[in-house]
């Protein structure tokens, strides 16, 4: 037995030195960890600190709180139960902001990394892996004729897929925003989460998911491109100017020859978040044929992109709206929360719909321009697609 | 123009608070820097820290080396030019271990995260992601009878598998260390982009390739199972019993099933590190006419693990390694460093294949038992593979 313990550790060798190093530190903290009382503690150890905190939207009326320590470990236990969530949090150790180390589940946002604390319960549930089948999540790069070089993108294909090879599947497109890419909505969107969860209960049809990358001027998502290692700024070149907008049937196209799709307008979808909303309304009313359900979640709709852009694709606008609903689309879903800074925008939009006597379906939520609402957007618009 | 700048600003604010705060901040720093000299320069801000340092391979003659602060910000240089290759780092900053939160780029190591380095040239081009054609890479769930749930896998399909449906082709299976999971080849091995960069220089065949998850006790890798965030420590049950080795051939048959493979020995390979080369040599020995190349990298085998185990798995390999060698397979690779504490192990068991007249590739690298060599070893696998 002392010859297996030792040879145990030895393969614990088998690690880089990083991980080796902290098998024999001090004994791990359990940070975060979800009470019984459903508060939540944080820890760290930074024994020679003399201040820390902790920062993320579980944190109430201030934007960070202070933690306390007692031998060498700084705690914070929230005073009250932290409502289901996704939170991503740091710590900030005598003004250095840094991840919990002790919590493995890192998330990029952008060129920002933060821990991630998500709490269980109510429609937080559908955001966990649970025992469910799973779909299969693919990176799938394409040849772009637009761009002039490959992309990638993600694909989600519903559990059963493979197995059941005669079967053909409706297709939802899901955008991201500004900064973000085609990992966005599997991070934090928890996108391939909600999909197996709303599919396994019954409340989603099984359909194949395609996590587009509406940066055209890059490959791929940042640290996955042949461009090397430096995470893009949100200055991104041809983001909101039509250039995504008019390649995006080649897309449908590559999806169409390459998997079992259902390959008509009653079987597709389109939805996206900020910039992905702006692209979302602007492929579908220039392609009116294609989309039978388009959803605009916090949509950068009237911030003058549209004046600067293509006219092609932005131009004729109430031409398009009525030639879009002429063709009697299922379903325009709009949402937005009460504190966005675009909820004025997406209020004057209305208006234009409401003006024209066009039927679209409206959700209204608390917060502003955050992923805690696309998360509910999406959950609230995948279940009434297809049916 | 005011407008628009207004409105990017605003944008900002759709990525988390996280992302917003760190736009807002100060200057980013660029860290790693990669200097016209080879050498490199890490940086990190802390204005009311008293000692700072860095840990990583690059740091020669020590296990850290210390930074040097100006204005707030720490900085060190790597004397001379630092060698292409990926590196794990990490910051000290008064005794707390933090990322380089500068560069995007984290690495999970079983429960450790580093910030990584990443120096192109020579071999190390191999790691990196070229402008070549890509191969897709899904994480994909099979029904694991012996394991009695749903379990989790990361197939790369090559280059034109999509759109060469009359294709069929050769696949390989690359198993992961103790403490690894299905992710561990792929994020620390490089091993897609090897695969791709090997494809392209038309180095290695278009092969499918498939990275299981060998702890046969879980779903899936940590962050990814329905049983929880917690990352698993290295104690996990049933990891070299033989229960993975007896389930082996169901991931065969699932592949087999699932993918346009040739489904048959000659086109078929299998390799592994540590616990991984262990698993490979003895699910070789037990299906004989299964693999035709089989790859042992820096393999723990002789721990003892083999007399505790299943008899049934690791008994008879005199007979075994006889019947094995008696069909006549194309290859049996052995990669082992010189500073590897399984060196003599893998000593031993040469010689007993030399003293049966068995023949074998061997490569003995520098170094010991760390993710570097088997980079090197997968490298100079696939290129043998299936010729």
């Amino acid at each position: 037995m002392r010859k297996f313990l030792t040879i145990v550790a030895a393969l614990a060798l088998c690690i880089s030195a990083t991980a080796q190093q902290a098998i024999f530190m001090a004994a791990p903290l359990k940070s975060p960890e979800i009470n019984p009382d459903g508060t939540v503690t944080f820890r760290v150890r930074a024994p020679k600190a003399v201040s820390v905190t902790v920062s993320g939207e579980f944190v109430k009326g201030a934007s960070s709180a202070a933690m306390v320590e007692k031998n060498g470990v700084w705690e914070y236990t929230t005073p009250e139960a932290v409502a289901p969530e996704m939170y991503p949090y740091t710590f900030s150790i005598d003004g250095v902001q840094t991840l919990d180390l002790s919590n493995a589940w890192v998330n990029r946002d952008v060129a920002s990394l933060s821990s991630v604390l998500l709490v269980p319960g109510g429609r937080a549930d559908l955001y966990t892996i649970q025992d469910v089948p799973h779909g299969t999540v693919s990176k799938v790069w394409y040849d772009s004729a637009v761009a002039g070089f490959d992309r990638r993108m993600t694909v989600y294909t519903p559990a059963g897929y493979e197995q059941n090879t005669k079967t053909r599947y409706p297709v939802l497109y899901v955008l991201h925003g500004i900064g973000g890419d085609e990992d966005a909505w599997v991070t934090q969107g928890r996108a391939c989460q909600i999909l197996d969860n709303l599919i396994a209960k019954g409340e989603a049809k099984p359909m194949i998911v395609v996590f587009t990358n509406g940066n055209i001027s890059e490959e791929a998502a940042p640290l996955e491109n042949s461009t090397g290692y430096t995470v893009a700024s949100m200055g991104l070149p041809k983001t909101m100017e039509g250039t995504f907008e008019t390649s995006f049937p080649e897309v449908v196209k590559f999806i169409d020859a390459n998997y079992r799709t259902i390959a008509k307008k009653q079987s597709r979808a389109i939805c996206g978040l900020s910039m992905g909303g702006f692209h979302t309304l602007y492929i579908t009313l220039n392609n009116p044929d294609m989309f039978n359900y388009s959803g605009m979640f916090s949509a950068a709709i009237g911030t003058g992109s549209e004046q600067r852009g293509n006219a092609a694709i932005y131009g004729d606008m109430d031409k398009k709206i009525a030639t879009y609903f002429s063709k009697k689309p299922a379903l325009l879903w709009i949402g937005i929360g009460d504190a966005d800074f675009l909820y004025k925008a997406n209020t004057d939009f209305r208006a234009k719909l409401d003006a024209g006597k066009y039927p679209y379906e409206y959700m209204e939520t608390g917060d502003g321009h955050v992923w805690k609402n696309w998360r509910i957007y999406l959950s609230e618009f995948v279940p009434k697609l297809f049916k």
